[in-house]
């Protein structure tokens, strides 16, 4: 289960809230650049969760023999955010190839359609020999009908 | 506004959940006992909140000249929590004093009774000058009159 | 090998030195309580280091099946530091039980003998099934010649 | 001063080293990928060290009226790492411009050449009022003279 509230799955994008915590920011009160790759990564697991795939059997999963490590990742931080506020995360599967999957992110004011930050991330599929192997069939499907 | 689900304040005692999440556990998947005092700083927060004492302007106060640093923390870990789990903390106010509070943290399962960590945590009241000070009246009250 | 300089064992205290990074602080710039167990884990790996026992084999050994995870910690923080100094950590062997170890830290300024916080964590012994065991030989006698 | 060893500058690349610590890696072991974001950050504070340019005053200066933020980052993981190992970073500038500054960042193994991540981060000057400013001529001067 989730211990998330206002998650929302709807047309491929998912929805979710991070609050800004101690820690988070930087020593001037303003998030941390690193802060939103933390976030960006939450973001999959709800996402994943939402979709039927639970992080702690997808990201790695002895039983099937793979793994998800991310290999890639990207942000662009536009407007600084401070301690306290509520940051809305909009994300969505922007690619599903055959041996990976690319996730793209969106950070939003707790209200109002102000870009804030966004980003991305790389996920390959691997086997136990960690070299990329195809994504197993189940996840595929489950990351394209995500709806 | 908080981001939290499932979250309650009942007889002095605030509920809130935490996930476990990539990056809080050690290299073996299980949480690492940094994270607990980070969740236990989060499970504070939360708490102000819900008296209505909203930690970004409580925790360090300008206009009123005063803050809130904590000066002492104590954890106790008895059983091991794995990545995804889901953990209930209880918090309260175990000692208000003139110019400190203590808060006590017990955390659960998500559901169940058994006791997995438990920890307290002391704020003083410093001024401006960084010396002791009384707790503010305002805040005392919301910390006292919690339910 | 140890990524770190400026340290030394000497009459059973080990020192070590870190600097406070961006992250490390609260949103006011004062170093975040959490940290501070950040550190005194760090400090702990250097101590075994130092004492022949790498922490990458000690805090989880498979082949000889045992753990040393942490059970309580407890730290007291009485000036407050800031992004971008340097603390030197003293950390000592406060006791060694059958079954337990009690690490002591005390930080202080990169030079002075000013002390900025204290705190103990106690590490148990446990079995490949989490029961409490006696601390391995090896490790026990480590940790008891320590100079 | 720097709590760091086996640095040095020299033809424009800067080097440090990191050790992967407890909290740095996934529950499975391996070098989160936030963890990554969270080295460059250092091999910044020590670069710009390293060129006369104390991170504490240039990060955030308020008497000279500049900021520093990181509007960009990017990394690729290429090889995992795990808990204990000690990665070597080379830092350089790749690109001066105007109004900003762009840092590539390689990590290898302690011995060796392999490349295990690569990354890059862009910081921009902005003013007080956080609009984007030209760098500050000693800053800008510090970064092209770097050896």
């Amino acid at each position: 289960m989730s211990a998330e509230k206002n998650m929302w799955l709807a047309g491929g994008v998912h929805g979710t809230q991070v609050q800004v915590r101690f820690g988070d920011t930087d020593p001037y009160g303003i998030v941390y650049f690193v802060s939103y790759f933390r976030y960006c990564h939450r973001a999959i697991e709800e996402f994943l969760r939402a979709v039927g795939l639970p992080p702690e059997e997808t990201f790695k999963n002895v039983q099937e023999g793979f793994g998800l490590p991310i290999v890639e990742a990207w942000g662009r931080f536009r407007r600084p955010s401070k301690y306290g506020e509520v940051l809305r995360i909009e994300t969505r599967v922007q690619d599903v190839r055959t041996k990976a999957v690319v996730f793209r992110f969106e950070f939003y004011p707790e209200t109002g359609r102000e870009l804030l930050a966004e980003g991305t991330a790389t996920l390959v599929a691997i086997g136990s020999d960690w070299r990329a192997r195809e994504l197993p069939a189940r996840v595929k499907a489950a990351l394209l009908h995500k709806t």
